[in-house]
């Protein structure tokens, strides 16, 4: 079904000025359609550069974070007709808002807004989700210890490690607030790995997820903080730098922002009120 | 202007268990629209995000990487009218061009095929370039020894280190099979820092840029390798990892790729023989 992640490929290998040919792994990167079916006949709405496998989550965690969908029921099919190829069936309003998010030129780069006509809906199709769901009550809010932060690098660098070979996969992972992992997804996109993420946990009425941390192998990039948000996580932490605009957004979204999570340190940018222990 | 690479922001740093207040920089990341005049008046035909700085070289790059332009003398006008807005005015073909890569409903990742309808077209609107044009003569072809390459990662570093106090920002180096450095531009998207060296080569005619090295500090990931062949580029080094697409396009285009460089040691995955001294 050509779900694999990696393929293996003939390198010229060189150490100071000593060269081998060596076998290695490429990351795959490789186009999926998605399709919508209308009006008797299926067509392309789609297109878009993934690391195969999980294809049906990645579809369901990107149409949730475009707001076409709001939950599992919204999807009345979601099928991979082919090794590239998801058919999605969608009700009518989804497949209105759908058209309605078309936009006109797209600009390349690793952007969320790229294409859109004007700034107009920055923060998304959908508001921001509240991301505090779990912190009314008596018990106070949800919190993650720094201690536990300080151990996720290394809980996702591990759990990693067992899917990729390639050293070019980006990875999103889902951890409890007392550091175990929930799940893990890759990509070469680190906006698939989320939406595989998110997408997952969707599929299985596992949304919100307002008592989980986030955790991602890259840099935080103001998408990522949006679709963390729509999907109710109130934590999430990142490898390396959030820019300008990922902080405005968790700000905005009431998310706390952990970056330069590494060898005992990290920043944080937003919401510093979750972090415990310091 | 509003051209500041990064901003100033308050955050807790947290090392082991201790917590302080600091100041920190945070690469910034804006929307900038691309307008077109046309009759009598402009319209939006696409935003992108970006650090804002060389926002005419960027939107040059683009365009020419769209292959909606073939050089400078297609730029009729390229105005940057506000902070976060570039006019540009077209010869009739090439805004038909423009029109013609509109493209449907976009996903989101750091892609540049996402929103195609199809796959038509995935090596782009124009083919990728003749990578080897140096490469005729008795002298044969253009070279770059293992000890430049070797050096290239701390030239890069050391040139991103005069203008990067965020840590968030790729970079995209020229260097000359020497390994001295000709210009280097920083984005938060790694696409848009290729754009920006590729535009400012364009707007000083100098392209294609048969005799000289990529270097850039991420992933090489296909579209990168794409906007390089087309540029003429026969080199490029990237930090980190390569994607299978990559390589194959990098293959096809007959440009060298050289992935994982860093501590006296790379990978070639295409077109070894412009490496020597190995």
């Amino acid at each position: 079904m050509g779900s694999e992640a990696a393929r293996a490929a003939q390198v010229v290998r060189v150490r100071g000025q000593e060269a081998n040919t060596a076998s290695d792994w490429l990351a795959i990167e490789r186009p999926l359609e998605i399709r919508a079916r209308a009006g008797g006949g299926t067509r392309v709405v789609s297109t878009t550069m993934r690391t195969p496998g999980q294809d049906r989550a990645l579809v369901a965690g990107f149409l949730f974070a475009e707001g076409v969908i709001a939950n599992a029921g919204d999807l009345l099919a979601l099928e991979t007709v082919s090794e590239d190829a998801v058919v999605v069936e969608l009700p009518a309003a989804a497949l209105a808002a759908l058209e309605a998010t078309r936009r006109p030129f797209v600009t390349t780069g690793a952007c969320g807004v790229c294409g859109r006509a004007s700034m107009e809906g920055l923060q998304g199709p959908r508001d921001l989700g509240p991301t505090g769901a779990a912190e009314s009550g008596p018990c106070g809010g949800f919190t993650v210890s720094a201690t536990v932060i300080h151990g996720l690098p290394a809980a996702l660098r591990e759990a990693q490690a067992t899917f990729d070979r390639t050293g070019g996969l980006h990875a999103a992972g889902l951890f409890t607030a007392g550091g175990a992992l929930r799940a893990v997804h890759e990509d070469v996109g680190r906006h698939n790995a989320v939406d595989k993420l998110v997408g997952t946990l969707l599929l299985a009425d596992g949304l919100p997820a307002v008592d989980a941390v986030l955790m991602v192998s890259g840099r935080a990039s103001f998408e990522l903080v949006q679709k963390a948000a729509a999907a109710g996580i109130p934590v999430m932490v990142a490898v390396g730098a959030p820019s300008s605009l990922a902080v405005e957004i968790a700000e905005a979204a009431g998310l706390t922002l952990v970056g330069f999570a590494r060898e005992q340190r990290f920043n944080v940018y937003a919401g510093p009120h979750r972090v415990s222990g310091i």
